[in-house]
């Protein structure tokens, strides 16, 4: 019993079994990274080439970490993206690394469908560290296993996804993960920034950011792009925040015990205020830790099982 | 019986015999790399510093790995070229590295000499993973474990190496490793390409690309360094490609089993065409596994004798 | 018995007693790095985050070579200094990294301060690796080590440090450690670089050069910064080398057996002729291994006590 596929490609063709199978396998992990002594031998003697063709410190460090606490060996590759015909030289590269022994690639590239490409052309597994503005799974991953871990189910629950829709593939991934697992999904932000027809993935739209935090037990702030903001999608980063930030005052409309996530690293005084980012609801630091056992849970299950 | 000298600068000073050495290593190593558990702690303890004045995602990824499947620690330093005084800052650096314990320096340097400056300084073993247009060794001997492997021999071979033999440490180094193992080397490219006197070397300067591709049982493509057209050294990657590309066609003239290698990344469409460097006869993937073999031969032949 | 604080912010307020533990403890670790299999099992399952603001091939990789010695993890994250608040996304780095599961964190950052806001905000360890033109406590210790490596004592000892001591964090750490250690620092550099009140410290300004090195037991030439004198803060290298540069000339001045010390990297002909910097009273190759040993002993003893 494991998961079907090689890669981890996107939550959009995951059932929800694998899901709570990678969540279920996550726990223990969580636990490995607060002993003292973190590392064990599973993954011992096998490779994990993290490929980054954007700059992202912490998904990075996040998937190292969890393979070195698996004992696995890692090798980083920065790519830069100035390279005329990227989606060639993507299979080259991918070859390339895959002829060196690599065991699973870790991928974030800045064109959608970039992980399904490289997950057809190799035999090794791929996962999808982020493409384009089309997934980035292990991220929305660790969003459930903080909502399963805090609230202990995820079916039923009312959560709302604030912010950039249009541009989030944390969003994306979020809403496949949510509604697979029975949750409700309430979306709400700038009207440009909402694509259209995202009902059909099984969310709301919201009129409102009220309308979306009413009785909400999660709450999943996205990061404002700041360039978006030069694109004229929204009018001002002030403009912004007055209505779509979240303070302590809107908070109040969500469920006592509501959840207040974001994926980082934050504008702090844009789409969060700092004592909600700081305040006794914020789960954002947990959801770092959650993430490496997520991501060490993802190793363990596409290269852990002939070892 | 292991090689004579601490260091690999080239394969201009290295013996048939030592060659012969470093490819019958690394023949054990290539199994080590197919394995699932591909750890082995033959070089534990030891440190391998990957030192690039010049950017090389898959050299020194290769050189990484194979420190990795051997057990030895790896620290990399990545080098800016904008320091005036190159070559003193260089000899600083080094006994820097030294200092701090390090087993094996593998240098990357823009400077054709670079290497051997570095293993006259140092003590601890020297690899030139590439000094200008100079040497670059560790990639011919991959090449010639490739054809050892694939055609049982390299004695008596017809050797046909294409492009910008100029401005090639890698055409220099397959030049020295060719024609001291017995093949017998056939050189094209553009007149301007050509240095003057390279028939020196043991190699035969060929008239035109089908001299050179005619009853060849290797053909070694080289990589078109794009900015040379804008030196004028050749019409344009148009011209380049139809009067020295290889394609389905050209690659008729060689003989039926000939293999076609190129040490990448490949401007497919300008040296090689898609057809070709994806083909049958291609062996271009392959070689990429092998330079982490060979890599971990060199390793363990200068570091590893004394654990 | 060990360290009071759980991190190394600066050697301001640390005491002669745990320095003096520091380099009992170093000692030992330079065995280690000089044998054949550097490798001892101590830190094992422990992580080594460094986090650089500013660019640091050596110090980075000195304290990676110690974490590895010692069998941890290591993870290295470089960070562009062109975020508009630095001070607040500093926190939230610190945080995400602490949450990864991170044993110590090893920071340069170019605010002085940095290293205290990091280490009461975190509860694992924090160290001081360059803050600013504040402290750079793993430098000093090397220097002090080093001494008394070769000297056998630190107390009584004339020390010499000479340069831009307004800017730099090592001639900062230095003082307070040498003093704290019974030394007797002399300082000396152009009237510009000197900063006022530096003597609370309780180092001596000299009115030249000369004065400085007179029966010097120990000299410690700073490095100088070019861009300094674009600043207006000395009138040109060649006045700078002819009035402060240390050459084999005045090195007589100092007492015949003075150490000649350099942090690096040297900008030779400048603040040091090539022939003191690599002369037999140089021990500046030797401070390089030496850093690599005092950073072993502050890892084992900031994180190694529960192991």
């Amino acid at each position: 019993m494991g998961l079907k596929s090689k890669d981890l490609v996107g939550l959009h063709h995951v059932t929800a079994q694998e899901i709570e199978l990678i969540l279920d396998t996550a726990a223990p992990m969580k636990e490995i990274i607060k002993r003292n002594i973190k590392k064990v031998p599973t993954l011992r003697g096998r490779t994990v080439v993290t490929v980054f063709y954007e700059a992202s410190t912490r998904t990075r460090t996040s998937f190292e970490l969890a393979a070195k606490y698996l004992s696995a060996d890692t090798v980083g590759i920065a790519v830069a993206t100035s390279s005329v015909n990227k989606g060639e030289s993507l299979k080259d590269t991918a070859l390339n690394i895959a002829a060196m022994g690599a065991d699973v690639v870790v991928l974030r590239h800045p064109m959608a469908g970039a992980a399904e490409l490289l997950a057809r052309t190799l035999d090794v597994s791929v996962i999808n560290a982020g493409d384009g503005a089309h997934e980035h799974p292990s991220q929305a991953l660790l969003d459930l296993f903080t909502v399963r871990e805090k609230k202990g189910r995820l079916a039923g629950l009312k959560v709302a996804i604030i912010g950039d829709i249009l541009h989030s593939r944390v969003a994306r991934s979020d809403i496949w993960g949510y509604t697979k697992m029975g949750a409700e999904v309430y979306l709400a932000g700038p009207a440009t920034l909402i694509p259209p027809g995202i009902e059909k993935m099984g969310a709301r739209v919201c009129g409102s950011l009220e309308e979306a935090l009413e009785g909400a037990d999660v709450i999943n702030i996205l990061r404002i792009q700041l360039e978006r903001q030069q694109q004229g999608l929204f009018p001002s980063l002030r403009e912004y925040s007055r209505i779509f930030g979240l303070n302590s005052d809107r908070l109040k409309l969500a469920a006592p015990d509501a959840l207040v996530m974001h994926p980082g690293p934050m504008n702090r005084g844009v789409e969060i205020s700092p004592d909600v980012a700081y305040g006794q609801q914020s789960v954002i630091n947990e959801q770092v830790t959650n993430g490496v056992a997520v991501r060490m849970a993802l190793l363990y299950l596409l290269i852990g099982g002939g070892a």
